[in-house]
């Protein structure tokens, strides 16, 4: 197992990572086999990497416990963890130490983590003791966290300033940001202004630009359709074709972006696979109806993006 | 054990909760000897119950074992269960599940319960599958939930609509709500659309008035001070003192509305009891400062609102 503390920058995550789905199956239990498969898949289909346990794969409908599990079930079923990026913020303090704790002791390339997101309208102070107390009780020099700014889902926005004062308090385990408020002067404000800080941009349709500042790559949930079109944008990101592929990519995420994305992206992949996992998911996420899978389909032609049929290694 | 399964809407709880703050030691754990002092203390001083890891008392800022200890150590210190509704809602389905099965087999009064709060924007179809889930799976009699509709913390409000339709389906399981809006129109509008619905207001504030609509009390953070006045209220409230005591309580609670509420109120309750386990909290929150605790404590003496020194018998 590669030792973080070791790794340079430069040796860190870097490209397209799917912020993958989370199959279930009838029991809302995380179908793991389905999971593993996926995430082959991507991995051999234009993802550099995997956001496991993100806002997509229904992180935050998922306990502590199952989280734990789920990583060390797909660990064993043969994805490296060096390929992965693993979902550990939590509301309370105890279950973000827990998770981060496990995902650092098997060796993943990251944790994505979120701000404590119930209490709402606190002072950057109590982010950064909120943080700061997780890292302490972590204490691990292998530890590279990535936060997850996503003010429109947890209501909890990470300002620059929060990030600088993190960056020069942990300037070895704060190791970059996911971006997913869709704001580009953010995602450019940062790269500039922390160098080395690995940004990721929270949509695929940023990619080319987030590269071209500086920053690292993206994690999206569109990915989980969009891997192969987006890989061929990260391989050719410094050649001249990459402006025409990425207008194609970003045609294409914001063609989907008016469906509800889990439901949306589960029901799409229920469709190309024929597996029955993609169909189920935890309330309050509920799914679509076929005619909006179809839809969704449909827009995705008219762009002259095709879906072709995935058949999983299982 | 009272079984809930008999009891008819009156005999539900009535009158003044207090959503009680959790105290800590330096090590940010629960120091239960001094909350269950504390509860004592509020039972003996015009609480007419306690509403335990509610939103004042960091309850998302504690892990699911951490709550389930709590609650089995309050009552082992003689806390009755029927003067207790605990929080039980989480974002995750199984983590609520948990957390309320096990209240439930505990006797308590009741379980206040929060709609999973990661996702945002979700349909009342989600909201309506989520509480759903938890309750066939909690699969009790005796469950008794009053629903916690606080829209400016979880960013999920819980609309008429929603309530109509979980009453329709579980009318034996949803007692109530509490109503942290602070929308007058709001709570009055469900004491008169459902019939035998404990509408609970979140502030003592509007304590008269929810009790002449035709609702049962109210829970809220600040009767950890104005507990005594509360309660004085509510046993006046059908009479004609009633309303100089009201007037008289609002006042408290709005001078003490511009403080942030859990480090205000710790702070209060550390200066008033010379208790260390007061001073601490988990971040996001962090203590204020001696000068503010002050100015807390001045303004409440301008009302005429004297907090007096507390010995606990711990």
């Amino acid at each position: 197992m590669t030792k973080n503390s070791a790794t340079h920058p430069s040796e860190r995550p870097r490209g397209v990572f799917a912020a993958t789905l989370t199959p279930m199956d009838e029991d809302l239990r995380v179908d793991i086999a389905l999971l593993a498969a996926h995430c082959k898949w991507l991995l051999a289909h234009g993802a550099n990497g995997i956001a496991l346990a993100g806002t997509t794969g229904e992180a935050n409908s998922l306990g502590v416990n199952e989280k734990i599990e789920m990583l060390d079930a797909l660990l064993a079923r043969g994805i490296p963890a060096e390929k992965l990026i693993v979902g550990t913020g939590c509301c309370a303090i105890p279950d973000s130490v827990a998770l981060t704790s496990h995902a650092v002791a098997r060796g993943v390339a990251g944790v994505l983590m979120l701000p404590p997101f119930y209490y709402k309208g606190v002072a950057d102070d109590g982010l950064f003791a909120s943080f700061s107390e997780v890292i302490q009780r972590v204490g691990s020099a292998d530890l590279r966290i990535y936060l997850y700014h996503f003010p429109k889902m947890s209501s909890v926005p990470l300002s620059l300033d929060l990030i600088a004062r993190l960056l020069k308090a942990y300037p070895d385990q704060i190791a970059g940001i996911k971006d997913s408020s869709g704001d580009w002067a953010n995602m450019e404000a940062m790269t500039r202004a922390f160098p080395d800080f690995g940004v990721f941009a929270g949509s695929e349709a940023f990619l080319l630009d987030i590269l071209q500042a500086g920053g690292v790559g993206c994690i999206s949930a569109s990915v989980n359709i969009t891997s192969p079109l987006a890989g061929e944008v990260y391989r050719h990101w410094q050649e001249p074709a990459a402006n025409g592929l990425q207008a194609k990519l970003t045609a294409v995420r914001h063609a989907f972006q008016s469906y509800p994305f889990i439901p949306a992206l589960k029901g799409i992949m229920q469709q190309r696979s024929g597996y029955a996992g993609w169909q189920y998911m935890r309330p309050p996420h509920l799914p679509i109806s076929q005619s909006e899978i179809d839809a969704a389909l449909a827009s995705m032609k008219t762009l002259d993006y095709h879906l072709e049929p995935i058949s999983y290694a299982l």
